[in-house]
């Protein structure tokens, strides 16, 4: 694969790369599009990482799906899926880990201990491995666009990051490898975490600034939704993560919740003006 | 430095890297003159790195000797020296790190914590920031090596790392840019690190197979040259770094000790006929 993509280069081709985990559902193929419009071939990853999940988490029953995957990044113009072994990747003594930057640390870092220590792993090895002009993120993985990003940034990898919108479903459901674990029930529960976001979005448009109460009124939203567990819900500063107090400068709020014993995330941009 | 590398890179050009903390010797030298020989291009990096040095250790009176390690630079023929500053390598907000590979667990990672931390985090930045054919160290620093190595290996770092001869005096001496710490007196005091090498490899010569009392042998050597305190002499596995009992294979020799206040390290490869 490296010496693929160290060949295209060498011709003055373009490569983008989009690391997945398999599962594929619109918002990947619109990070393949994405690329395909920057970038003159497009590598899909497609492996199931096993560092970034915490005991007691999904791995054994993440959704794995490589032949309608294949079928998918084909029907959507990828020119080449990379979907190496776990030998390949983590071969017999393996132990060299990325320690994630400091924005990794909340939120995520802290109700997934080690989970971004295995992305930030992941991400880097494929940025090695596949070492393409620019690489495409989902923004609906919030908090883990900031730490791919921050990580580039401090390690010097050169590659360019781009993150690209939230794909979501008619109703708001922001599209996930995981809803499909959801029964028609949940599924409507699930929905909760949009409406949370819409709560904040529409406190702030009507003129709140204490971030407080906004977080307050998020985690009603959620407890009226019925969710089982909240994570956290939360406004934030953009590039830190850190929470918002007073209102004076765009936030992001950002939510997590288990719907049955699914665990669901999301996030929304939200305007404030000066 | 990047756009330079990748621009070389793309009209087929070999590059070369030789990254060093300056205060340049022979053995300094003797890398860039490897590094020409496989390669069109060879670049010097020059970085006393911060993050590898310990509370206590000799960040600030480590020697910085700019203008003579440029001048030596372009005697032996290196196209490119690469001289970042502290804020361009670690700028405001810095904080991913690489975790350095369980071979660099023991020995210097025991007397020196944090140390492999630092250097597997800067060497990684370097291998970006210059995505070279060929990084070039010297095997005085043997356990730094395996530490890069691995590194390399298990993050997938398109680099071929390659490990030359140790650089010495004519009588022995490891060269190394502390040497210059010594006075005349610790100068000959210095010598038993190599002593103690060579005690390794006569016993061996002359037939010993149990590690253990080659390692009493090595200890012995280093009190009988006064050294001021060892950190360690022993007989380990060349790819494990762990501790050689029997020995059956070939095998590498280690040591690291203070000579006034000045810490040395030095290593000799001994086969071990099977």
């Amino acid at each position: 694969m490296q010496d693929v993509v160290l060949e295209l280069r060498q011709r003055g081709i373009r490569v983008g790369v989009v690391p997945t985990m398999g599962a594929l559902h619109e918002g990947h193929l619109s990070l393949v599009r994405a690329s395909r419009e920057c970038c003159d071939r497009t590598i899909v990853t497609i492996f199931v990482n096993p560092t970034q999940f915490g005991p007691g988490e999904d791995f054994q029953k993440y959704p794995r799906t490589l032949e309608s995957d294949l079928e998918a990044i084909r029907g959507c113009g990828a020119d080449i899926a990379f979907v190496p072994s776990h030998e390949e990747m983590y071969p017999s003594g393996f132990s060299t880990y990325v320690e994630p930057p400091s924005v990794g640390a909340r939120w995520e870092g802290e109700c997934r201990p080690g989970h971004f220590r295995g992305v930030a792993t992941v991400v880097l090895k494929l940025f090695q491995a596949i070492p393409a002009h620019v690489a495409l993120f989902g923004r609906k993985d919030y908090q883990q666009c900031r730490v791919i990003q921050e990580m580039v940034r401090d390690l010097n990898v050169p590659v360019e990051v781009r993150v690209c919108p939230t794909v979501r479903e008619s109703d708001g459901l922001a599209m996930s490898s995981r809803n499909r674990y959801l029964d028609p029930r949940d599924r409507q529960r699930a929905l909760s975490l949009y409406r949370c976001l819409s709560t904040a979005m529409e406190a702030v448009a009507g003129g709140q600034r204490d971030g407080r109460l906004v977080v307050e009124a998020m985690h009603r939203t959620l407890r009226d939704g019925n969710v089982d567990r909240i994570d956290y819900a939360a406004l934030v500063e953009p590039e830190t993560l850190q929470p918002a107090g007073h209102l004076s400068r765009d936030v992001v709020a950002i939510v997590a919740a288990f719907v049955g014993t699914t665990r669901l995330i999301d996030n929304a941009a939200i305007h404030v003006p000066e």
